[in-house]
């Protein structure tokens, strides 16, 4: 299964995801001329910083929506990327948050699981109920383990809109729309289960609101987290921490502060340069959530 | 805006939206073996379809997971689809139901309002929160009116695990989560009105649970419907009859029972016959949804 591979990439590399949401604008200027077009120059820089990080991630994230904005183009670099993490022997997260019914759901399993977008996990929605998941829970289990992890408590502010809403199934529980969504994320861990006793799917849990990530982290201690939210989006290695469990359990997702890293150092960068601040971009923040937990 | 767009064509050219959720198995056996591959073939089944149809559907919708699926080449075949479309000076809902925050749901909305899978709506996940929709209402809004269906009430059974949990933010008034998010999108209604009344954005409302639609339709007099479900999903004239308003005010999908129509009628089907089965189809399900008005 995946999230054994996984369990074992955070204790021998660390826990950083690394969030390839890759824009033009995150390229060096001095690259972009070099390329035919946009896609091109955003899979060269991609390659740059696979190329010098591969050992201490422990995973990969690619968010498809930079690549869907760049078009046709844009998911071929998006492709190639996802190829690329995998020839390097890494596991990669597509980041897609997709949600759909019956046969659509079955449509887009294969789609992200198989072929041109082959990848080793998802992001899901779970808005649609248990059986949009159920396409997807079939075909990783025959698939010898493929992985997924469904959207809970994400990280903006905008979560306390719906996710955080109370629901009064019963009332003498305080209990939010969140809470039943991890309730049924772990009854499903209980049927599919690795050996590193974490379920087949994982959820998403932001590390920004430090409050509840003890008792979230408590209530789930059968569910692999993916943690959104660090550096950029303002969550610390600190509430991170909280989210882990025996120094395992989750890995947590930085995308700006890691491929970004060289514009606060040498706005006349090229891929190498940028790629090697990206590898010490990756290393303090290893080092920081290893030394708080 | 496209939402007033939409309300002449219902009013002109009656309710159905022909959905395109079109496979390989799909397309007549005959044609499948004259094109190249499985894109292809799809995306001349879907001409065949379109240019015998034009004239009748008030819009098209078409399911992006059926060529995700075929990885890139599909993506091509769903461009060429969205652009012969609009070619042909129709109207066409990109069936996506993406969810995502703050500069990643801004690469999502560039990616499906302009550029290669540029259409006039989208359909959208509100999960994470109206902060997740807010790049996607400024776009559209700065656009000049392009629109989206935002989920509320879906079709499938799994909708009452989450969609339809009671909350609890007031114990005074049986409340639903889907009522919730149809609340916020009826402020934002009022925000973004077009000439015909109805908001900028609409809502997804499934037409397979009787009983509370027309309550649904009368708490959200300002938003129009995309009301999926119809035919071999098990909805009927009836209910999507309950979901509309003075004749208008909705759309109502249907995909197989169209796209599939000749496989009833001849096996050794061509394009040309299943596009003409598929006009026949359109034709009783517009007839069968006026008279249920």
């Amino acid at each position: 299964m995946n999230i054994d591979k996984l369990y074992e990439n955070v204790k021998n590399k660390g826990h950083v995801c690394i969030g390839l949401d890759t824009c033009i604008d995150y390229v060096p200027p001095s690259e972009r001329s070099k390329s035919q077009n946009d896609s091109e120059a955003v899979l060269l820089f991609n390659k740059s910083v696979i190329e010098a990080t591969y050992d201490i991630a422990a995973c990969y994230k690619v968010q498809i929506a930079y690549y869907e904005e760049m078009g046709i183009s844009g998911l071929n670099a998006y492709s190639k990327t996802l190829k690329y993490i995998k020839d390097k022997g890494c596991l990669v997260i597509a980041d897609i948050k997709r949600s759909d019914i019956a046969d659509t759901a079955f449509r887009y399993a294969k789609a992200h699981y198989f072929g041109d977008f082959e990848a080793d996990f998802v992001t899901l929605n779970p808005y649609l109920g248990m059986d949009s998941l159920e396409p997807w829970i079939k075909m990783a289990h025959n698939s010898g383990g493929k992985g997924a992890f469904v959207l809970m408590r994400t990280s903006n502010p905008g979560m306390k809109d719906f996710e955080c809403l109370e629901i009064s199934e019963d009332r003498n529980e305080k209990k939010r729309l969140y809470n039943e969504i991890g309730k049924r994320m772990s009854l499903l861990a209980n049927e599919y289960r690795g050996i590193s006793g974490y379920g087949m799917f994982g959820v998403v849990v932001g590390c920004t609101e430090k409050d509840e990530a003890a008792e979230i982290r408590k209530t789930h201690s059968d569910l692999f987290f993916l943690i959104p939210g660090y550096g950029a989006q303002g969550g610390g290695a600190k509430e991170a921490a909280l989210l882990l469990q025996n120094g395992n359990g989750g890995v947590v997702n930085s995308s700006r502060s890691i491929i970004t890293a060289w514009q606060n150092q040498n706005e006349k960068a090229d891929n190498k340069f940028a790629a090697a601040a990206a590898r010490e971009a990756v290393v303090k923040m290893r080092d920081e959530i290893r030394k708080a937990i």
